[in-house]
């Protein structure tokens, strides 16, 4: 395995976090001895960078925004007393509701407790509720929570299936920080009609996070929801999980939020600056730059190791040894393996899955994207290209309709001869006309020899 | 979105079967109109070597195996009696074994009828009934599956306490090819000691799917387990979801096995020769050929998309909108809106996820890799990598016990030190050392500066 010279490597860069119980280690990483001091002009700069964004600059320029997701863990940060003081109210709030939930003092209308969550969110807003609840997540959880987190109709059904004798104890929880988000509201309306065939009261068991002023914001207020929590207007989607967005699910859920915060706190405040890190210097720093860079990226490894076995009783599989034995055996003879053919790895270690360590564990890859971002001359806080397939998206519903009406009844029509019509794209309008042959049972299909002289035509109900 | 020209690429490089639904789209991949003639001679090659599989050849040289997953949904194929025999006798006894479960035939020890299985394997003997599960499960399936997949302790407890009240009415089935997999065997050894633990008898609940004659194969027959079901010789794990490693559980589950082979089969006549392909000849005879071209497989996206939305009842979200109506509009924006930034995609189009679609797609897949690994030279079924990891892992294992061996009560010794003394490598000592502190009681960590510096030590408890 290593050789004497690899046992010298490894302790140059090795990274251990002591009271955090945390370690990273970029020894199996190939980089040359110079390489943090040949970045370190780049990487002043990028500490600068992330300073200027932590003091409230704009970061996200398409949308005018401030990038603040680490005032969340470290309210002090926060650029003015309004933004410190509506993070604390938030999170006193969320935890408060969801005491008063656990308690039985907001129940559903039967007057029993709510023992079940459906979380209506989509990318940011549900996948971050995703991993906490896979990470921390079992039976013995407070509440237990279901996702939509697409515009899915055969997704939808399969969680109604399951939850279904569930809906009278069930709290919905529909996050969208625009309000106006169309995978999300599809998934409300539909669980609205659920609730409305059982006889239930969609408002009292529904709750609202989003940004204040939306309409869904409005909505929810109207219709006397439940509760509102707000999105600030300087959180992104994708790193909204220490937000209302992920603090409000966990909390039902039971898990110890302010621990996570604690964790996420306890890594920004580790990664703040070079100087924070102790007497190795800039070696450690940056570890997670080089796990970065661009062209390594497909390359190697990262394992995660969590070094307690399990919480439950030891069980030996052979004198002596268990199961977690052989995992831990797996893992570094897996990272031998590789090494030995030339692939490098980076491996973290934590103590155990819990609260606080996933907190330290997303504040590290966020910290590490945002750097990374800056390094590259990327700004991580920026998405303009996502409203492109939004846009094409609504352009194609549009052009279902318009599809729709030039269908007529006997006379089948293919789909050049109706793209001409409606000046439209042949292909676009092609799959239009299969999608609704598909689900539609008005619309025929007449096949040909090839797909696209197939003809379609509309036929009333008898 | 796209011009004419692209529309008649479209009309040359879509592909529908029209019997079967399935359609394949790889207009948007930018190959040039000449590819496939240039590529004739390697595809004729490769569709040689395919006939040669297909016959009976060697085609694992590190195990001197045959390799003949496709002979599973083609028994007709198998190139003796024998193998084309023990196929159909093994389907059947798979049926009849599910049947007689879910009849309460076979019960368990108190009687009562088994609703639950426990299915123990890794890789490819977990993987396959895993996408399965995933990919046909309801609430309405005849028995619920859960899953061991590696040696993870904490995942056991995981599992183990959702099931916890499930014991008496569940089906465990033990998968490994050679019988001695020791992260299955593990997870069988937890299992069988959870039942003791209940007072259950755990051979009156087990089940074995191995190879004839291998410890697993031996141990089930000895101590009377339920049943023992062949994993052949012939098929690797990787493609073993057809054979009983992913028949019997889908049987279990209730899924309709005799569709998913005929899926498969239909998949695997249609990309057997370029002679079956229908009249446009050759053009579209390797759509996904291209898919896996060497330094395009990083570039491309595929999207598989599900025709008919839901089985359930309509519900429109807007004026004769509903939300497949938008998840349609969003696959094809986002399709449409990565090819105007240079992202090529391939669309493949199934009516609806059943067990005949399925299959389908998983013989296209097997075959893809298969084709792709003969024009590129690379051996699918080959895997003499695989031991490494294992041979690496166990010699830990070994190190493991000589390192406790050393440990001392009072005086703490460094890993160099103790490594030093056994001739091994520190700095795998080092990580042995920090495993053992954290999961056993008596072993202690005493901390210096360093962690290198690190000293253990061995303490009676009292």
């Amino acid at each position: 395995m290593a050789s004497s010279s690899q046992w010298q490597r490894f302790q140059s860069y090795f990274l251990d976090y002591r009271d955090l119980g945390f370690s990273l280690d970029i020894s199996r990483m190939k980089f040359p001895d110079d390489f943090f001091e040949k970045m370190q002009p780049k990487i002043d700069k990028a500490f600068g960078a992330m300073l200027e964004l932590e003091a409230g600059a704009i970061a996200n320029p398409t949308e005018k925004r401030m990038v603040g997701h680490y005032w969340l863990r470290y309210p002090a940060l926060g650029p003015t007393a309004e933004i410190r003081k509506e993070i604390e109210d938030t999170l006193q709030r969320i935890k408060r509701f969801a005491e008063d939930v656990h308690a039985g003092k907001i129940t559903g209308e039967n007057g029993k407790r709510f023992e079940h969550v459906l979380h209506i969110g989509i990318g940011g807003s549900a996948l971050g509720p995703q991993l906490v609840a896979d990470a921390l997540g079992s039976a013995r959880d407070r509440m237990d929570i279901h996702f939509f987190d697409n515009t899915d109709p055969d997704g939808f059904d399969r969680v109604f299936e399951k939850i279904d004798d569930l809906l009278p104890q069930m709290l919905v929880v529909v996050v969208s920080k625009s309000g106006g988000t169309k995978e999300t509201r599809n998934g409300m309306l539909e669980t609205e009609a659920k609730f409305a065939a059982k006889g239930l009261q969609f408002p009292r068991h529904a709750v609202a996070v989003t940004g204040v002023g939306s309409d869904l914001d409005r909505q929810a207020h109207d219709n006397g929801w439940l509760a509102r929590f707000p999105m600030f207007d300087w959180i992104g989607g994708r790193t909204s999980v220490m937000s209302a967005v992920g603090l409000l699910p966990m909390a039902l859920e039971g898990f110890d939020i302010d621990n996570f915060l604690a964790g996420a706190a306890a890594m920004y405040k580790r990664t703040r600056a070079p100087a924070v890190y102790g007497n190795k210097g800039s070696t450690d720093q940056h570890a997670y730059v080089q796990q970065l860079r661009d062209g390594v990226l497909n390359f190697f490894i990262t394992f995660i190791e969590v070094r307690k076995d399990r919480r439950g009783e030891r069980f030996d599989v052979e004198d002596g040894i268990t199961s977690g034995d052989y995992l831990e055996g797996f893992l570094r003879g897996t990272r031998s393996a590789l090494y030995e053919s030339g692939r490098e790895s980076i491996t973290i270690s934590i103590p155990e899955v819990n609260a606080f360590n996933l907190g330290m564990l997303i504040a590290l890859y966020e910290r590490a994207v945002g750097f990374y971002g800056s390094l590259v001359n990327i700004n991580a806080y920026d998405q303009p290209g996502v409203e492109a397939g939004k846009k094409a998206a609504t352009k194609l519903l549009q052009l279902q309709k318009q599809v729709s009406e030039k269908l007529l009844p006997g006379r089948g029509q293919a789909a050049e001869e109706i793209a001409r019509a409606i000046d439209a794209d042949p292909e676009d309008v092609f799959h239009v006309l299969r999608h609704l042959a598909t689900n539609n049972p008005q619309i025929k299909l007449e096949p040909a020899e090839e797909p696209a002289d197939d003809r379609f035509s509309f036929e009333e109900e008898r």
